[in-house]
Formats: structure tokens, sequence, C-alpha cells
């Protein structure tokens, strides 16, 4: 049958009418969505302009960012289209959070908003409330939040964006997330390695991000570096990170960005068809954009001859006199009339159906994509029983106390087979972060059942690795670790994040703000809690001895105490039992941040399994086996917080019973550090009752402690007679040299202990204080002599895990 | 004159033979250089192998990176050479800071450590010193530290090289910087952006860095990203970036990294003539080196089948057995013999002239460059009187008192008057750092005399910029800001850091890590103090009401408080004059880290400039004039600690006396935090009796502070009856709300420390116990109402700057 040439015209033409008629519909919905935006950030009334105006319908206070408004509504217009196109499960990280005009304005045209604020439905009554509810006090905060719904990334502190949507997309196979990043953001560091991600995605087994980096060419008061490079370096720079570039630049901005995301869509499909048909394409290049838009583009063009559009005046609030200074108001009122909300919106103000048949329906609006709402997802994990973990610690009578201790073994080390069995049991809901360490943190064991994943060329004789699925994922940033982490941890997932102590403060801040978005998150019924941030610390600073000053620095102990009371939970376990007890609890916890601090290399063990459990379960208590007559009645109580400190402990007491029997010696083991916190300020704080059972009322107390003292200070205060509580802990003391050195330099060494017992004790024990000189000048000699051995020899008289030693 | 070809010939003949000779001699060069590096990690005896090696001569302790050592040797030799063709002014920025081997076997051979450490003579004897030395208790740590001449950066905690190499060519135009950056270094965020660094270099003005990619394929125990990529990726990479890239990798790596320094440095002098010339090229395409070479190039080859070089194995240390395994001793004394040492080191154990003559001399050695040895190359600013820049705060009587708090004007705004005589004055030797910042952080003031510098295209509209000069650096990278600044500060120039408090916490790990070279350094006589690293946080939390919860966060005081005492300072001045006070001291100070602290909003002013400087002296004062009777026998103190809070004070102060008169109220401005913590922790704490003086016996305190209440807590500690401090702070509540809405929430609001006030009063005067309850009622009534007010209207009754308003 022949195909009339007529035929083939008309349908051409028709196609391209059609298409035409599409990009028409979505630019009409682009400038409903720009006048919301607007509207949002300067009207209290009138919110349809249903009349002239006036100052009164300026709101008091006007705060927002405008200026990379119209670049989100573009690509949320385009992004819904694609969606609706071709039925695709996606929704969007905003990298300039600050946008939220513009993502709340599309968030309520497809409804989403009603569903979550009933009040904000589609018409005149809704929109008033929606437009008037942003950046006023218990409204839409002027960034997005844990209440705007469909979100997993603020953006507020900037660079984490990508590695969130990265994040989001692993283990979720038909998952596309579209991720906005700022040309402001670019210039962080954590974006500009995140760029990498790819090389960590099987296509085969996770989902795509789209990145789209917006240059509208302005930060603040400035320009920016990727708004002032070329095409040409953007295209060298990030065909380097490995991807396939396209620019968005074109005339018809409309035309070119459906095009682009069309382009980017096949472009994944295919990537992820060949890699799921067995047929890999070899370091995949997938898409990336680079929208080139003006900055506030649509606003306000100039105020007295200086550009707003297009220039760094429109990244918050043009016009922001606008309520006082008639000219400007005049402006503003040009600028929104200039939408053409007439046409946008009908007489009830109820938003016309072409706008409204923009968006896609029920979960494909990118406010309601089920991903998103991570709690909801959320599965509980399934774990191994502990007790086939658990290292023997053997007690068959009391006589048979001396056998704790015996047992040397690495409490990382044991952690690692459990670990094991749960990469095992939950093969595509957890994965493992970390900045290269895994090996070196001892966690090998994992390695049993698993692999990293990794997407570029190795070679035969490299260990481990593995381009098909992989639980572990090694990348030296902990910014990209924890914002992978946090990406998968909203969705609905599961994971730990093990680190170098020294090197977790790093992530210092990225931690505040998630903590400040998990909080924020309980104030949303709808949030329901996703799994708790689980960072193991471990090359603890006590054995950094090797690595010297540099690696030694417990201070995100401190960074996660600031955090609030309901998310904030630090752990010490002082054994291997300990440590699996407190992960297991970890990994079943949602909410909160656990921070579990586990020293790799060999250490004593003290408590059998069903000890520790209940030791972690209270928190803290009393050894008794260590101590004089199970602790009655103390002279002084020697507190070890901290694996290494512990060992201290339990070294200075065993010598003082040997050697000063009359000197009365208590044990208190502290596993979670928050039990010293007030029980007003803490859920795990104890009360005044169970502090004293563990701290006794009067008598002096010695802290040895993992971290700087500052924390066993904080914590401490407001406690009656706080005084009687000596801190030790970490002075900032150290370098390269002996295990025992460091303990020395920093005064947290047994014989320090010893001194500090004698000392103290002898204030409340005349027996003790008969010799206390004596005793102690013994062990400042014995102290001095040890110094001598280390620096003649290089090493140390005996290993510091042999607490029997003095 | 006719020129024979056979002249031609020979002359082309002399010359490649020359050259091959001269390769040669670097080979040589290297090979004791990578002789020296092994042996320290492994020997203690018979350190040139003068017989047969047996376990007693091995360390016994084994710690030490030998992997990247090789790569730092090559880099090391060709920079000599270069250096001594050309007289070329040059200093090394060691990215892998654990290849120290490699440097202090450079370092050796050229003299340098014998200058320092006397014993370490170029012989046997002094080999064996300097061999032993390494990772010694008390010796050569196992990475680069301030002990380490010529050193202005560790490399311990990876990402900070290349921003620091920048941070040092910067108005020292001569300065050529090589830096090897690690390929696991690459890997960081900070690394990624710091790439950009040139786009802030005027080639006029300043010098030029030579960086220097490692791609040695691994890290600690898996591949690199960057070791992955292919040449066509690495080269796309880097020329989106700016830069001339050259890959090193032939099979003559000495020849190729011949030339390839000599063509980098060609480069740059050709783009710095021109700059200087007034031809500029624009947006100029610096040279960068990409070098890959094995992974312990050089070392052994396989152990057990297993490849060592080439591979993570040779990471740290191969063959850690070697003193308990016959086999491995064998092998690691073929290894260590394969340098030929009997040829490199004479009888006497001398290094033989053929390896010396490839030293350059004097201060061209890299060790002793003057540049990097900034405490001597560093001169006092040229710091404007202070004077010229007070707010007048009129007072001519006593009854005048009443005029304090009435001016209100932005701190940071006057500052930055007197910030614009500081630039103005130091034309070379002073620069701010901003992560674009300075105009919203209201320093716009500078602007007037100096612009910010950007290399790359602006457009006509763009206000101050300017790619000649300019001494302010703006980009979204508070790592990048920080690094230049370390590596301007440590190569004896001064400068300030301004930022958003909330987002200055980013380089927590990175202000740790720079603190504890500041206080390492203070253990070599011959490292004289440089200038202070200076920050100023600004856009504070308590005005962060518009930007929202993600803009709240001062974490970074308590990360500066961990610091060594003798090294950090944070301020917290109330007013502009005390502001500038405290900027002029922390200009004219050496060796700390200061932080200040300061809003940039419109706030009251209290003290005129005398007083200013007298209570900046001081720490905290009594202000009586704020206080019932000058403050004697006060029923309650009130402190302010923070410029918001202390407005707070004073309103409720004022508000009390005017309401309650029997009520007797002190009040008290704490300016610098430290004088809080006991006199014998921290230099600036006060001792027993100047505490008590402003804080009374035994009178209940409340305290109103800037950041987390677990500040005063860990400072007040151990004061006597600390108990009776009630600490308000920043607790972790915020969102877009009002600015008083803030303080409310916070519990830090002129009500809140009014009810505060009225309850602990009541305890220990009648007469305010009488009417307690119904005072304490009316308040509660009356924040009620204010809430309210703000909920309705969205925005406060009044402006929080009133502090006459209750």
């Amino acid at each position: 049958m022949a195909i009339l040439l007529t035929d083939v015209q008309t349908s051409i033409q028709q196609t391209r009418q059609q298409h035409a008629t599409e990009l028409e519909a979505i630019a009409c919905y682009r400038r409903a969505a720009n006048y919301l935006a607007a509207a949002q950030i300067y009207l209290k009334d009138n919110v349809l302009l249903r009349e002239p105006l006036k100052p009164e319908h300026i709101k008091d206070r006007l705060l927002g960012h405008w200026g990379t408004c119209p670049g989100i509504n573009l690509v949320y217009a385009h992004a819904n289209s694609l969606i609706r196109r071709h039925d695709v499960n996606m929704f969007l990280v905003t990298g300039p959070g600050h946008g939220a005009p513009a993502n709340l304005a599309n968030l309520y045209l497809e409804g989403t908003l009603h569903e979550f604020y009933p009040e904000m439905t589609l018409d005149g009554a809704g929109i008033y409330q929606f437009i008037k509810s942003f950046s006023w006090p218990g409204g839409f905060p002027s960034h997005l939040y844990p209440g705007t719904p469909g979100t997993i990334h603020e953006g507020g502190e900037l660079g984490y964006a990508l590695a969130t949507a990265f994040g989001a997309v692993m283990d979720n196979p038909d998952l596309i997330v579209t991720c906005i990043v700022g040309d402001g953001e670019a210039e962080t560091g954590p974006t500009a390695t995140a760029w990498h991600s790819y090389k960590y995605i099987d296509p085969a087994e996770s989902g795509a991000v789209i990145p789209i980096l917006h240059a509208n060419g302005y930060k603040i008061s400035s320009v920016t570096i990727y708004g002032a490079m070329s095409d040409e370096e953007l295209s060298h720079l990030f065909t380097g990170y490995g991807y396939q570039v396209r620019i968005v630049q074109d005339a018809d901005l409309d035309a070119d960005m459906y095009d682009a995301l069309e382009w980017a869509y096949q472009q994944i499909i295919y990537i992820q068809q060949a890699a799921r048909a067995g047929k890999r394409i070899a370091q995949p290049r997938f898409p990336m954009l680079i929208l080139r838009s003006l900055k506030g583009w649509t606003g306000i063009k100039e105020i007295n001859g200086k550009p707003i559009e297009g220039s760094f005046r429109s990244h918050q609030v043009p016009t922001k006199e606008a309520k006082t200074h008639p000219d400007l108001l005049k402006l503003l009122e040009e600028w929104l009339r200039s939408y053409r909300l007439e046409e946008l919106f009908d007489v009830q103000g109820c938003p016309i159906p072409a706008v409204l048949e923009q968006c896609p329906q029920g979960h494909r609006r990118m406010g309601c994509n089920r991903h998103a709402f991570g709690g909801k997802v959320r599965k509980d994990l399934d774990l191994p029983d502990i007790f086939k973990f658990a290292v023997p610690v053997e007690r068959s009578s009391k006589s048979d106390e001396n056998q704790r201790g015996k047992e040397i073994v690495s409490n990382v080390g044991e952690l690692g087979q459990y670990m094991r069995a749960v990469v095992e049991n939950n093969a595509k809901t957890f994965r493992i972060f970390s900045p290269d360490e895994l090996e070196s943190n001892l966690l090998t064991d994992v390695f049993q059942v698993t692999h990293r994943n990794f997407q570029w060329p190795t070679q035969p004789h490299d260990t481990y690795m593995g381009i098909e699925g992989g639980r572990v994922l090694e990348i030296l940033s902990e910014h990209t670790c924890q914002g992978w982490l946090q990406g998968y941890l909203l969705t609905g997932r599961h994971g730990l994040f093990p680190s170098y102590e020294a090197f977790l403060g790093i992530v210092t801040t990225m931690m505040d703000q998630y903590a400040k978005f998990i909080q924020f998150s309980k104030e949303y019924a709808w949030r329901l809690p996703v799994a708790s941030l689980n960072y193991l610390e471990t090359s603890t600073l006590w054995r950094q001895e090797h690595n010297g000053f540099s690696h030694q620095n417990p201070g995100f102990i401190n960074s996660v105490l600031d955090q609030q009371a309901m998310s904030a939970r630090v752990y010490l376990p002082p054994d291997a039992n300990c440590l699996i007890s407190t992960i297991d609890h970890c990994l079943q916890s949602k909410g909160y941040i656990n921070l579990v601090i586990a020293n790799k290399n060999p250490l004593p063990q003290w408590l059998s399994m069903p000890e520790a459990i209940a030791h972690c379960r209270a928190g803290a208590s009393v050894w008794r086996w260590a101590s004089t007559d199970d602790g009655v009645n103390p002279d002084v109580v020697l507190v070890g917080i901290g694996d290494v400190p512990t060992v201290e402990v339990l070294a200075a007491a065993h010598t003082l019973q040997a050697e000063m029997p009359e000197l009365r010696v208590r044990v208190v083991n502290v596993t979670d550090l928050l039990i010293l916190e007030e029980k007003t300020t803490h859920p795990h704080g104890l009360d005044a009752d169970m502090f004293e059972a563990l701290f006794t009322v009067d008598r002096p107390v010695i802290v040895n402690f993992h971290g700087y003292p500052s924390v066993p200070k904080q914590l401490l205060f407001g406690r009656p007679q706080s005084r009687r509580f000596l801190i030790n802990g970490y002075r900032e003391e150290g370098t390269t040299t002996t295990p025992f050195d460091m303990l020395v330099r920093n005064k947290t060494s047994r014989f320090h202990l010893i001194m500090q017992a004698i000392r103290l004790a002898a204030r409340v024990n005349p027996q003790v204080a008969a010799h206390a000189n004596e005793k102690v000048s013994h062990y400042e000699y014995v102290l001095a002599q040890h110094r001598e051995f280390i620096r003649e020899k290089g090493t140390d008289p005996a290993e510091i895990t042999d607490w029997h030693w003095s």
C-alpha cells in the first residue's frame, strides 16, 4: 500500500503542531508557577490581583529568594511533561533549596500541598492560604524543609544535593531523580567531587540521576565560577567526569529543555536496558544537562538603570521597599501582572484545566513519589542473632573472675563477622559507605559475602572489587559518603558509615543539617521516622600512635551532643560483645544519629554477651568484679568511658587492689554517654537516685574519658557536687609515638589514675593518707622509668592490652 | 660565515650527551633518596648495610608509608634540577604528607636537616641519627609536621594541599610552589574545587603553582578514581578546569618529568611576563602535570605471588614481619641493596659529591626557602587608629546614662570602615577570604578601596570585580577560603575570614588540623609565630530568622574551644566599638585561632571607645549603669554573652528596675568567652577573686549566651557552686520566623530572663518573693500576647533593638 506524500507531510505537520501546542501548554503552566512563586514572596492579600496592588497587600517582612525560582519552574514543568509522556517514576532534589517558592508553587498546582495541608485547596480560598503562608511564622520557611512533601534535601547549606540524589537511586532500579545543582553550590567541594558518583552506580541494580547544573551566573552578590566558564570549558569538565553533556540555552528554553530531558531519559533507558539484559556498556556515560538561564528570568528588567533580571540583584527580593515606595509597588504590580494571571485562574481562583493538566497524577506527582517518604517505605532489617557472634568470656564461678580480660581480640574485627551476616541477610536494603577504610578498619570480614562496587576499570590483582552489585561503596570523600547515606536512608533503607575517628568531623555541618532535618521531620505525622544514621568511629586516637597528631581528633562527639536531645546518641562500648550489642540496637533504631566509637586494635574482653546486653541496656554499671568488696563503700570511683581508657581503669584498679588493698575502689563503666546528662535534658539521662547508685553521693570520682574533657564537663554540669568529678581525657597532646606514651602524654594512663586515686582517697581514708605520698612517689618513679624505656627502645615495656602490667 | 654540517651534528650530539648525563645524575640522586626513604621506615641500625641485615637492625615498630615515596622523590629531584637550571624561587607542598620519609630523605641530602638538627650530619654518624629518628618516640613522626623545615602543610588530613599552595603564592610574584596532589586526596571535595584556584590568581601580582596529580592508582586498600580514569578523561577534566595538561608516564620517567617541569616553568614565565608587561593573556591556561607512576615504584615486586609494587600493598610497610620472618628479611635486604648504596655513599658514609651536587644551594634549597618560614618573613600590619572609627556613645553626666543604647548601627557595618583602612594601609600583605559573603555580611565599605579578584570573564554591570589586584577573594567554598588563608598566613602575611556563622563549621577539621600545626610549631624556636587566623562569624543565628533553621548553627565555638588553650580565643563583642577594638587586637596578635562573633543587623551601642577598650582588655565587666545601685549586693546577676543576647539582658534589666525596683539586679557582659575558664586551664581564665567580683560568691546567675548552652557549661564546670548558674542559649529551636520569635523559641528573650530573674531572686529576697508568682504570671501573659501578635501579623510587635520595649 502506497503512502501518499501529502499524508506524510500532513503527519509531520500534525506532529509539529502537536509539539508546538504541547510546548505552549508547558509555557502556560510555567507562567502560573512563576506567578505563584513571586506572589508568595510579596503578597499577604489580594493574592490574585483582583484589585489594584496596594501597600497593605504586601507582607510586612519580605523574605525569600526569587532569582533561582524561574529555573526550577522550568525544570519542574518539563520533568512533569516527561513523567506524563513515559510514566516515569521520578522526583526532584533541589540544590538551591531557597528556591522553595518555586517548588511550593508546583506542589500547589499538582495538588500535593492540598493533600498534606487541607486548607490549601485549588481555589481562591486555598490560594490565599498558600501564598500567605510562605515565610510566615508557623508557615513555610524560606527554604525547603521536612514540611515540604516530596523533599529529602533542604538545600540550606549548599553542596550536598548531588550526593543525596545518588543515594536515593541506589537499589531503586526504576527511580530517576532529577537533581538541580545551582552554580553557587557547584563551587563547593562536596559537589565538585560528587559528580564522580556514577562511577559507583551499577545500572542493572540502581536507578539514575539526571543532574542539571543551573548556571544562572550569580550568587548573592557576585558572579559564579560556572557561570563564567565557557561552553567549551564546561563540556570538557563534565566529559572528563564521565558524562554526556548537553547545554540547554536555546532562545526557546522550553523547546530546548523538552528535547534535552527526552534525550537524557532515552540515554538512561538505553544504558540501563543494556546492563539489565546482560550486555553492559563499559564505563557508561550517563547524561547531564547544563541549563543557562537568566537569574530572575521573567522578573523585573531593571530599576534605576541597574539590571535586575540576569544579575545578582535578582538573588533575593527585588523591590524590597515595595510596601513603602509607590514607584516600586508599581513596578512590582507590572511584573506580577505580566504573567497574565487572568488567563491562568478562573473567577473562583481555580487554576484553569489547561494548567492543571500539565501535572502528573497520584504517586507520579513529584511531591507524592513514594520513595521520597522513606519512613513509609522502610522495612526493618533482618538482623542475625547476636549470640552467634558472642566472644566467649568464660566464668564458671566467682573465683573465675580473673578470666575476664584474658581474651584479647579486635572489637571491630568481631563486629565485622556480625556485619557480614547483616549484609548477607539484607541484600538490597543495606549498604556500607566508607571513605576507603573498610579493610583498614578491620571490617574485612564483610568482603566474604560482598565487594566494593566500582564501575571504572580495575586490575585483575585488585581485591574485592566488582561492577555488579556490591554492598560497599568506598570513596575518599566523607562528604560523598554522608550524602549518599542520607539519600539512601531518607528513601527508606539502612546503612553504616565507618570512618577514621579523626576525619568524621569533616562532615560536622552535614551531620548538623541532617540532624535538623530529622528533628523537624518529627513535627509531621506523615513523615514516619527513617532508619537511624549510624556512624562507626574507629581507628580511634589512642591507637593512632603510628599516624600521628593529625589522626587524633575526637571532636565529632561534641558536635553530635549539640544536636537536639531527641536525636543524638553516643555510645562507647568497652568490648566486642558490647559493641555488637550496641550496633544491633542502632540498626533497629529509627530517627536517631547514633555515634558508636570503637578501637580496631586487639583489646581485652570483659563481659559475656548476656552481661553485655544488660550493661548496654543500663548504659552504665558498676563492675563489681573489678571493685573492692563489690564496690560497696568506695573511697574513690574510677570510671572508664571508652574502650582504651577502660583498660587503663581496670589496670589501675587491679594494681590498687594488689598494692593498696586498704584503698577501696569502685569501677564503673559508661557505655551510653548520655546517661551522664540530666534526665530532664536527655531521655537517657539518669535520675538522681540512679546517678548516686553509680557515682555515690559524695565520693571523689575519676573519669577516664575517651575524648575531650569538655564532654563529661558539659554533661555533668548541674549535677550536685560536680567538683568531685576529676575529668581525664584527650588534651590535644599527641604525635607518632607508642600506644602507652599517648596515654602518658594525655595523663590518662594507669599510673596517672593510680596516683590520682591515691591522692583523692587520702582525703577520705586515713589508712590511705598514711602512706599516700610515699606511694605516689613510687608510681611517679615507675612512670619515669617507663618513659625512659620508650625513648630508648622506641617501644612500650609491654602491650597496653596487658592490664596486669604496672 | 658558513657553519659546517658536522659542527651542528657535533653540537647536537654534545647537547644530547650532556642531557643524558644530567638525567643519569638525577637518577643516581633518586636512588639515594629512595634508599634513605626506605631505610628510615625499617632500620634502627646497620643503616648503610655495611654488614648483612639482621633482625636486630630492624625497628621494633614499623610505622610509615612507602608507596607514595618514590613519586615524591622523582618530583623533588626534578624540582631541584629546575631550580638549579633557572635559579627558581620554589618550595614544595606535599599533599601525601605520609610520604614524609621521601621529603626527609631530600632534606637530609640537601643539608637542610643538618642546619635544624645539628646531629644529622652528612656522614655515617649523622645518617644513623637521621634514619633511626623516623617514627621514633620524640623523633620525626610518620607524616610531615612543623618540625620538618620548609613545610607549611602536613598532609595528614587529605584535601587541603592545593588550596594551601595557592595561598602561599599570592602576592609573592617570584615564588613558584610545586604541589603534589595524591590520587587519594584528589577524591576529596576540597581538592576537587581547589583546582579552580587559578581563576583567582593575578599573574602580574602573584606567583604560580605547579600542581602535580600523582596518580599511582591506589589508596590504603583500594583503587583510586583518578588512577582508574583514562588519559582522555583526565585531559578533558583538567582542560575544563582551565589548565594545560601534560601527562608524565613515559617509560623513561626521568626524561619525561625533566621535560614536563621545564615546559611548565616556561609556560608560567610566559604568562607572567605577558601580564607584567601589560599584555595580559585572557583567561591564561596555566600548566599542570599528571604523573602516572607505580605505587611503591622500585620496591619489592611481589610476595607469595601477590604484586607489591604497583598495588595497594605498597601503601604502608611491605614486609612488615621482616624482623621475625627470615624470608621477608631477605627480601627486604635485597630490595634495599638494589639501590646500590655502595655507589652512593663513601666509606665514611658521606653521600658522594655527584649526589650532593644535585641539590640547590642555600635558600634555594626547598627546605630552606624563606617563604616557608612565615614567622620570620612576617611584618606587623600598619593598623589605623581605632578612635577614628569610634561610634559616639555620648554621656556628659551620670544622668546621661540613658543615652546608652540609643544609637542603633550595624556593628559589622562599622567594622567595615575600619577594615577599609586596614586594606588601604596594607596593599600587599593583607587579604580577605570569603565564601561570597562580603556584601551580604555588610563589610561592603571595603569595596571603596579594593575589589574582588576574578580572572574569568564578567559582565560590565557586575560590581566590584577586577582581574588586576583586588584584596578580596570570594569563592563559595569555605574549604578553599581556609586553605588559601592558611597558605597566606604560613608564608608570613595576614588575613580575615568572614563567614556566615552557620557555615564556618564546614571547615571544622581543617581548623583543627591548622590549630595542631600552630600548636606543634611552638615547640620549634626557628618557627617564629605567624599572624593569627582570624575568623569573623557573622550573619549569626539570632538574625537568621529569614534564612531559617539550616542557617542557625553556632557549633564552631565548641570546636575552637577544644583546641589547646594556648591557641584558642573566642570573642563575642557586644557592640561596634568593642568589635573594632577586638579585631584590632586580633590583627596584631600572633599564633592564635581568633573566633570573633558579631551580628550584622543594626543593634544598640553601649560603650564609648575608651570604655570598649577597657572592657575588651578585661574580657568582662559589671555594667554598673545598667545595674541596681551600681550592681552592689545583687539578688541576681544577669550575664550577656553575645550581642543579641546582651540586648535582651539590658531589656530585662531595664524592665525589672522599672517594674520591680526591689529586685536588685547586676548586669555583666562577657566579651572574651575564655575568662569563664579556670585560670589553671586557660591563660585568659579569671582567678577566683576576679570571678567572684563579677559573679558574686553565691547569688544566682542567669547567663544569656549566644551559642549552645554546652559552652558555658563546660567552661564553668569546676567553678565553686556552679549549679547557681542558669544557662540559656541556642536550643536548636528555629525556623523562618521573626527575630523576636527566635529568642522566644529558645527561651532567651527578655521575658524569659525577667521570669527567671524573679523566680531566682525570690529565693534570696523576701520582698521579691512576696509577689513573684503574680509578676511571673503577668509576664507569661505578656509573652503569650506577643506570640499571638507574631502569628497573626507575621512580624514582631516592635524591633528587638528597642531595649525599652516590653
